[in-house]
């Protein structure tokens, strides 16, 4: 195995969906304060998107995609990564299993929301844009709960239909629509008076930047991840980076 | 080593830069005929950014390059890949040595845009938009000239001075400044009556799906490549892909 050779510091596990990872990485490399090639992070990429689908595997209490996570996490160990990211939420069901696993640091994505919050977001009530399986499995409300933060998701019924509809979308490739979507969600939120919602699907990350929340604060799960990232490996210091989340509209 | 569990089929080296690898990511997921995630490529992607500079290597003969180059392509062979894929034109500079020391199949960058050019440009004068590197190395006129077409640099000297100022602009995450140093360079191909242009430098096709030819027939080497690897792996029948490149203005 040549990975050492390569100097590779972070592992992704990624594919989950694609789109997502390859926002993620995208987003990785802008916020690293870097003037050549050479200032960046080496870094390698698993993309799995034959993993089955997570929010099932959740609410079946099925194991295989337990199973596939830990071969990713054990070919990571074995190229020498010092940190992992998972740039899909849904996955962090398993985190507690993965991390039991593997020396390396697993970066939790939902911790990296939490600092990112406590940085610029004043407020405490705050709505989660997630997939049933996330929700179900309730470590965003725990660790938001844990830092302060009330979890709420709207109460509207058809609020968790736009953000699952938003999510296909994506995954077939249809930004336009899924950004309607996505415009739909942020609706209801607004309409039950919360000031802020978090991309907790990273599916919902690919529009973070041409998205229009109209008044809502917007917290972006992806960005969030790589900017822990990037300070974990000493690529970013402590300090607030503006470009994590912005006030729309 | 698990790799072979997780059912890797494409490698990709990357880094060189980190933008232009995190588009051919990019592009590879949407030029994929997908519905939901598993219709998408498992693939490992490295990013190797510390890479010494391939244009200074090449000029003065250093062999650096190579043997990091050969550290990942044998990474990528202990992870079982069929098919790898190389995002940066200049590193094609070593493509026979690196070939013959995998079982892979390696992707030769203008040969995707050769097979891209065959099925949509009638002419046969291209302007090559390269790195000193890559026009020092040959590859390029050698293939092009080979499938018919007319190689062809601009004579006026600052020509190349815009396509290097552009290229250095992406790697420092300055896409703006990179877009109106691009723009100069496709002004003095029309100027000298040149009709199409290859953004052979996939630091260039970063701006491919923004930047304004007014008139240029503009071929992306990154949209190529990934169509490449989408056919050579059984995802995209052999039919022509309108996305492939596009006539501006």
């Amino acid at each position: 195995m040549t990975g050492d050779a390569l100097g590779l510091r972070l592992g992704i596990i990624g594919g989950l969906g694609p789109l997502a990872s390859a926002d993620f990485y995208r987003k990785l490399t802008e916020l690293t304060p870097a003037r050549a090639d050479t200032d960046h992070l080496p870094l390698v990429l698993l993309s799995i998107p034959q993993l089955p689908d997570r929010t099932q595997a959740i609410l079946s209490g099925s194991d295989e995609v337990l199973t596939q996570l830990l071969a990713a996490v054990r070919t990571l160990d074995a190229l020498g990564v010092e940190s992992i990211a998972i740039p899909c939420n849904t996955a962090h069901h398993w985190f507690d299993r993965l991390t039991a696993e593997t020396s390396a640091d697993i970066v939790h994505i939902v911790d990296s929301v939490v600092e990112d919050m406590a940085r610029s977001f004043a407020g405490r009530r705050v709505a989660v844009l997630a997939t049933p399986g996330t929700l179900s499995s309730g470590f965003y409300q725990h660790r938001l709960l844990s830092a302060g933060y009330e979890f709420c998701v709207p109460s509207s019924a058809s609020f968790q239909r736009e953000v699952d509809r938003a999510i296909a979308d994506v995954k077939a490739g249809d930004i336009q629509s899924a950004s309607v979507a996505l415009g739909e969600a942020f609706r209801h939120c607004r309409e039950e008076g919360i000031e802020a919602a978090i991309l907790a699907c990273t599916e919902l990350s690919v529009m973070s930047r041409e998205v229009d929340g109209a008044g809502l604060t917007i917290m972006d799960s992806n960005s969030a991840l790589a900017t822990a990232c990037l300070r974990r490996l000493g690529l970013l210091a402590g300090s607030v980076q503006p470009a994590l989340h912005r006030r729309i509209g």
